[in-house]
C-alpha cells in the first residue's frame, strides 16, 4: 500500500524545494462527468474503479493563489474558515504532503463564482486550482499528468479540472496509481450547452466520498457499474466525436440515472433527489416525448445539470428562468 | 409453451360445466407486497422470475358479482365500462377461458372500496374475487391453490388476494405453473399498520406490465433481482415470526427501493416517483432519524404505503391528515 506521501515524494523527486513568496494567480474550472466517477479501488489515493469523462464549465471555476504564511489559513471568497471546519482539515491534510520545513505554512486564497448549493463539484476546482497555485509557488514544473495525480489525491474529480472541455479520468491499473490521470480530449462542441438547475440549496445530508463507499459496500448491484462504465464510456466517446446530440444525452442520462438507482439500492438508502428534482425530471420527460433533445445528469446532490444545444437556449432560458446557461466551449 | 387455456383446460378437468344464473358475492383484499413481484419467466401464464411475499388489506378490497348475460358486461362501482376500454378486453379475455359455449357471456359487478388512485393494485383483488365468483356460479368447488393459479393467470399479483394476513407466493418451477400459487402464513400481527399516503391521482405513465418487461429486458443490474429476493425474503419470513418490526421494515423498504432502483436503472429509464413521493420518503427518514419506527414501501405508482405499529397511529394521523390507516388483522 502506498501512502499520499509516497506519491508526493516519487513526484516531487528532484524538483525546486524553495518557493517564491507567492504564486500567480491559478484558475481551474469545476467539471461534470457525463461518464461518472463512483467508487474507488483505493480511497487513500482516490483510485477509481472506473475510468470517467468530463465536460468543464468554462468560466465557471475556482481561481486560488497561495502565498507563504506563518499558519494555514482558506479564505474562499473573502470568507475565513476556521480550523475546526471540515474543509479547512482537509486542506491541511493536503498541504502537509508539500510542506519542506517543519514551520512551513501557507495562505490558500480562492475565489469561486460556481454557485455554492450541493453538488456542484467546487472541491475538484479547488484542488485543481491550489495543485496549480502551488506548481507555480515552487516552480516544479510538473507536466499536467502529474499535475493531474496531485489533483486526484486532494479530491478524486479534481484531476479533470485541469482543463477546459472534455476530458477523460484513465483509471488505470497501478497500485501506486501513477497511471490514474486525465487528459483532454482534442473534440470540441460548440453548440453544446449545460444548464444549471439548483435544486436544493442545503448542504448534502451525505457526502460524495461516503456515499461512495456505502454504495460500494452495501449495494449487491455495485459490482455491475464497471460494466455500466464500459457500456456508457464508448458511446460518449462516439456521441462526441460525431457530435451525436441525441446519442450524448441518452447516454449521459442513463449512467447517472443508473448511479442514483445503485445508490437508492444501498443500505441503508442513498437519496440526493429532492421534489424539485424529480419535478424537473418529469418536465424534462416530458419536454422530450415533446421532440425537444434535452437530456440531464445529476451528481451527489440534488441539483438537476441539463444537457442541450444551443439552439433551445432561449425556450429553456423562458421554461426554468432561474436556470443558468453555461457554454463549455466559448 | 402452455397456453392459458392449456391450464385452465387441465384445471376444470372434470368439472361441473352448467352455471348458476348468478354466484353469491365474493370479496377479495387488495395486498401490499413486503417482498416484490418483478419480472415474468412466462408472460403468457404470469409466472414470476421471484417468489413473493404481501400483507392484505384487510377490509380494502372487491367485492364481485358474476351472472349469466346475453352479453359481456364490466360495471365498476355502478360505472359501466365500454367495450374498447383496456379493463373490458382484458376481462373478455379472461372470460373467454372460462365459457362453456359459444354464447355464454357474463356480467361482472365489482364495488371496490380501494381508493382508485395508481398503484393500489386494484387489479389483483378485482381478479381474485371474480375467480372466486366464477367458482361459485360453476360450483367447481377448487382448492385455494388452483383458485390461485386462476387468479394468477387475471393478474400475477391476484394470486395473494385470495386470502387475509400474510400471503406468500411461491415462485415454483415447472413450466406449466401449476406449482406457482400462494399459501397464506399462520402468523398474525395485530399491531401491525399500513398507512396509504396517495402521491398522484393521475394514472400511470406505463402500466407495470410493460414496466417489469422494460426493466427486464434493459436493465443490467435486474439479473440480481432474483439474489435481492433471496435475501429478502428470510428477513421478512423471519420478522413476521418473531414480531420484529425493525427487520420487516427495513427489509420491505430496502426491497422496494431496490426494485424502483432497478426500474431507474432501465432505457428508458421509469421513474414512478413524484415530487410528493421524495417529499414523503425524506419526511419518513427524518422522522426515523428521530427514533421513530417507521418505514414505506412503494409499488408501481407514485403512491407511498406506510408501515408502522398500532402506537404510532395517532401521530402519524396529525403528520399526514390525508392517511388511510389499515389494519391488516382486524
Amino acid at each position: 500500500m502506498y501512502s499520499r506521501n509516497d506519491i508526493v515524494t516519487h513526484i516531487l523527486k528532484n524538483k525546486n524545494n524553495t518557493p517564491k513568496p507567492a504564486s500567480s494567480l491559478c484558475f481551474a474550472p469545476a467539471n461534470i462527468a457525463l461518464v461518472k466517477y463512483w467508487g474507488k479501488r483505493n480511497t487513500e489515493l482516490n483510485l477509481p474503479i472506473t475510468s470517467s469523462l468530463s465536460v468543464s464549465l468554462g468560466e465557471f471555476g475556482t481561481k486560488t493563489q497561495v502565498l507563504l504564511s506563518n499558519k494555514d489559513e482558506l479564505i474562499i471568497n473573502n470568507q475565513k474558515f476556521a480550523s475546526n471546519t471540515e474543509a479547512m482539515q482537509r486542506l491541511i491534510k493536503f498541504l502537509d504532503l508539500f510542506r519542506q520545513t517543519n514551520n512551513q505554512y501557507f495562505k490558500v486564497e480562492c475565489t469561486s463564482n460556481i454557485p455554492m448549493a450541493a453538488g456542484l463539484a467546487s472541491s475538484s476546482a479547488a484542488f485543481a486550482s491550489i495543485v496549480q497555485a502551488l506548481n507555480d509557488l515552487y516552480q516544479w514544473q510538473l507536466p499536467m499528468s502529474k499535475l493531474s495525480i496531485l489533483a486526484r489525491i486532494g479530491s478524486g474529480s479534481a484531476c479533470r479540472s485541469l482543463w477546459q472541455g472534455f476530458v477523460k479520468w484513465q483509471k488505470g491499473k497501478r497500485k501506486d496509481g501513477m497511471d490514474s490521470y486525465a487528459t483532454p480530449l482534442a473534440q470540441t462542441w460548440p453548440d453544446l450547452r449545460i444548464g444549471l438547475l439548483i435544486c436544493d440549496s442545503q448542504p448534502k445530508a451525505i457526502s460524495s466520498r461516503e456515499a461512495m463507499e456505502i454504495t460500494k459496500r452495501t449495494a449487491l448491484c455495485y459490482k455491475l457499474w464497471p460494466q455500466n462504465v464500459k457500456e456508457s464510456m464508448p458511446l460518449v466517446e462516439k456521441a462526441i466525436a460525431e457530435h451525436n446530440f441525441a446519442l450524448l444525452g441518452q447516454t449521459a442520462e442513463h449512467n447517472a440515472l443508473t448511479m442514483h438507482a445503485y445508490m437508492l439500492a444501498a443500505a441503508p438508502t442513498i437519496c440526493y433527489f429532492s421534489p424539485r428534482t424529480i419535478e424537473i425530471f418529469h418536465k424534462i420527460w416530458g419536454l422530450r416525448k415533446e421532440g425537444m433533445n434535452l437530456y440531464f445528469t445529476q451528481d451527489a446532490g440534488a441539483n438537476v445539470k441539463l444537457i442541450f444545444q444551443q439552439q433551445d437556449a432561449e425556450f429553456l432560458q423562458k421554461t426554468f428562468p432561474e436556470i443558468k446557461i453555461i457554454n463549455p466551449f466559448i
